[in-house]
């Protein structure tokens, strides 16, 4: 039994576990991640960020991490590797920055799973570039426990695939029970995060969209903040929005307050990132 | 903002944040509690135990605490103060002991607001004297979202409030859904704990006796393992089996397996008490 130091930190409430692992030398199992993010008997989180050297990971995702120096090993909280997650990079790049590992001066690119991630700082604090985005043409219906009727919701995929519904009001948002998992229909493939969203009224002032919403996780529940969800609500009420619809958007989710950005056909996420504690544990 | 030194611990699943204060200097605010018990913002806890000399404490509490020298200055996650906790207790203990600061020899007397409580090392751990108890004599009818009919249960006083009912087998404790509160009548005035319990078939093997339970405990919700519920399930259903019942108990929780025992009017809790990881954090 070795111990380890960690650090602590969330994006929104979206909380990891920060590793320092740099040459590569700590092999994770899938139970000592699920241990380590148990809220009760470990040190709680949604996920595990490994942070190693590009050149020192080997799982062939050289192709992605070439000319990049650090590589995010994202875990879920049940040790699965996970490509991306957006609220994740925040929290990554600020470890690395205020640990002195890297620069954000000029955009700093990690390896990820999904492919290179540039960071840069902005007012809300960091934002990612998630990439391209696809918008799918059919509607999926959406049923969820506490909202009155099905309703049509839109196939989003910014990386990972998300089904966006609007609903009527915040009261209907509030009313919500997703300790229950939304049913959709047709069942994507490999599943959906679902984005319950309300718009804001009036939904643009001064050119800047604004939106709120809930998140269902595959796999894991309703969720304070998901960063690739919070990006997927604001692209779909944009879509809904037309010609017209501008390219900036803030959302506000249960964890708190993110900005969403559409530019030369990507989106691009941004808000905070914090370190909250710093420990060390016995791992089994 | 000063940084302060803490461990992480818990019983059964039931979790605390353990910060040494032995010569009460740190004063924490119910918000400061709050956020350090956070799960996603802060630490994560059910609760916060300061351990400080009994010497230090200046709450009108010297009756209680004369003779002893530490005292459980135990909160809840909102920061409120609370009497007791059961759980808490061990894994005080486990702490005192394990950074020397105190013996278990010869038995420990560890001050509370709900008086002085002893530990003792045991084959499951560690054992406190939860003193005596008291058992109501009119039911109580218990309703619940997943019980299929109101059922009686019976009011156990074990230094706090409880209401303990029997449900039907495994099958319907499973299905109920304690994410509602349940509905007592008549309603307790300070409220209680609900313990939903299922008799082991046989109930007793070797003179032991054995329950399985799931507990709600007020203004929290429902708990992976509640020390003193766990007491007072244990006496319920030894009460329900009359003049023949053993007077030493297994119960199975979410959270792990606990020992109850009955002697000379007392009523003690055993369990296993685990110290998970140590830490530094800015208190805001």
């Amino acid at each position: 039994m070795s111990t380890i130091a960690f650090t602590k930190g969330h994006g929104t409430g979206n909380d990891f576990v920060i590793i320092s692992d740099p040459d590569g030398e700590l092999e994770l199992r899938d139970e000592q991640v699920a241990v380590l993010c148990d809220r009760h008997f470990g040190i709680g989180a949604d996920g595990l960020l490994r942070v190693v050297r590009a050149a020192a990971i080997d799982e062939g995702a050289e192709a992605v991490v070439s000319g990049v120096e650090w590589f995010m090993d994202y875990r879920n909280a049940d040790g699965s590797k996970a490509e991306m997650c957006g609220n994740g990079t925040r929290v990554f790049a600020r470890y690395l920055s205020d640990t002195g590992l890297a620069s954000l001066n000029g955009g700093l690119r990690i390896g990820t799973r999904a492919g290179v991630k540039t960071l840069t700082r902005s007012e809300r604090g960091y934002e990612v570039d998630l990439g391209a985005f696809a918008i799918e043409a059919d509607d999926t219906l959406v049923r969820a426990k506490g909202l009155p009727v099905a309703r049509p919701g839109v196939g989003i995929d910014v990386g990972n695939p998300h089904v966006v519904v609007a609903v009527a009001s915040d009261a209907e948002l509030e009313a919500l029970d997703l300790t229950y998992q939304p049913v959709l229909d047709p069942a994507p493939r490999h599943g959906a995060n679902v984005e319950f969203v309300v718009p804001a009224d009036p939904l643009v002032q001064e050119g800047v969209g604004a939106i709120r919403l809930r998140v269902f996780e595959r796999g894991v529940g309703e969720t304070l903040s998901c960063g690739t969800g919070v990006a997927a609500a604001a692209l779909a009420v944009r879509h809904w929005a037309g010609a017209a619809a501008p390219d900036v958007w803030t959302v506000d989710t249960p964890g708190g307050t993110l900005g969403v950005r559409v530019a030369g056909g990507h989106v691009f996420l941004s808000g905070p990132a914090s370190l909250v504690f710093t420990g060390e544990v016995a791992l089994a």
